[in-house]
């Protein structure tokens, strides 16, 4: 997925940012998994859409995110859809590694499972040892 | 999906709202396809919880929303998620009729295909009577 700026000036126009960001749902592009959810701003999505590769707005660190740029686990999108407010994107992506920090490839891992929140999760990579490779500052 | 006031108790510590509010994306669970993402305070998840059906904060209208309250088509909770962060939550749900008031099963209707825009949904039902069927104040 390559947009020109003029095709992302026009798919711009769909879309309703709601103090700057919308809504991000990425879900694997093969199992229909949702890997996470996180929150672009109109500088985010652009490069996504142009680079392709998913970027995305910290509201943590309150900066641009590429994701992958410390683990080197990228998301590629190959689908984009938007609902119909314009406040919430749906990519389907092809994900490199895992998608959650914590070493699982979707970041929902936990489920509510007779009445009590439950581990479901299956770790794929060492937090530790993937972060410290690529980031030195990582504890 | 029915829980008890303790059990919710239990799974709200799970949770960290912002604003007051946790982003919910909802999906059919048979499909697994995402129907729509909308958000949850705190008395949201507790009624769907403890009720067995999907009630969302309207950031729109400032107030409590039973999905399918105009509609009839409502939403029943088979599993919720949690992701990593705990400020998104994932529920597979057996959804009546369609999740989108605009007469589609699915809020996202629209994708990007050949660098624009276009309509891939299928209308379900119309809009103009089912509302005004219901709710006598639909235009």
């Amino acid at each position: 997925m390559r947009l020109s700026p003029e095709q992302v000036k026009s798919v711009l126009k769909n879309l309703r940012f709601r103090s700057g960001l919308i809504t991000a749902v990425v879900c694997d592009h093969r199992t229909k998994e949702v890997l996470m959810v996180a929150h672009q701003n109109r500088e985010a999505l652009t490069r996504t859409l142009t680079e392709g590769r998913m970027y995305f707005w910290s509201r943590e660190k309150k900066r641009l995110w590429l994701k992958g740029e410390s683990s080197g686990h990228f998301q590629l999108p190959v689908r984009m859809l938007i609902d119909c407010d314009g406040d919430a994107v749906l990519y389907y992506v092809k994900q490199l590694g895992g998608a959650c920090h914590e070493g699982y490839r979707s970041c929902f891992h936990r489920e509510l499972r007779d009445g009590e929140v439950k581990l479901i999760g299956r770790k794929i990579f060492d937090p530790s040892e993937v972060y410290k490779s690529r980031n030195p500052k990582y504890p």
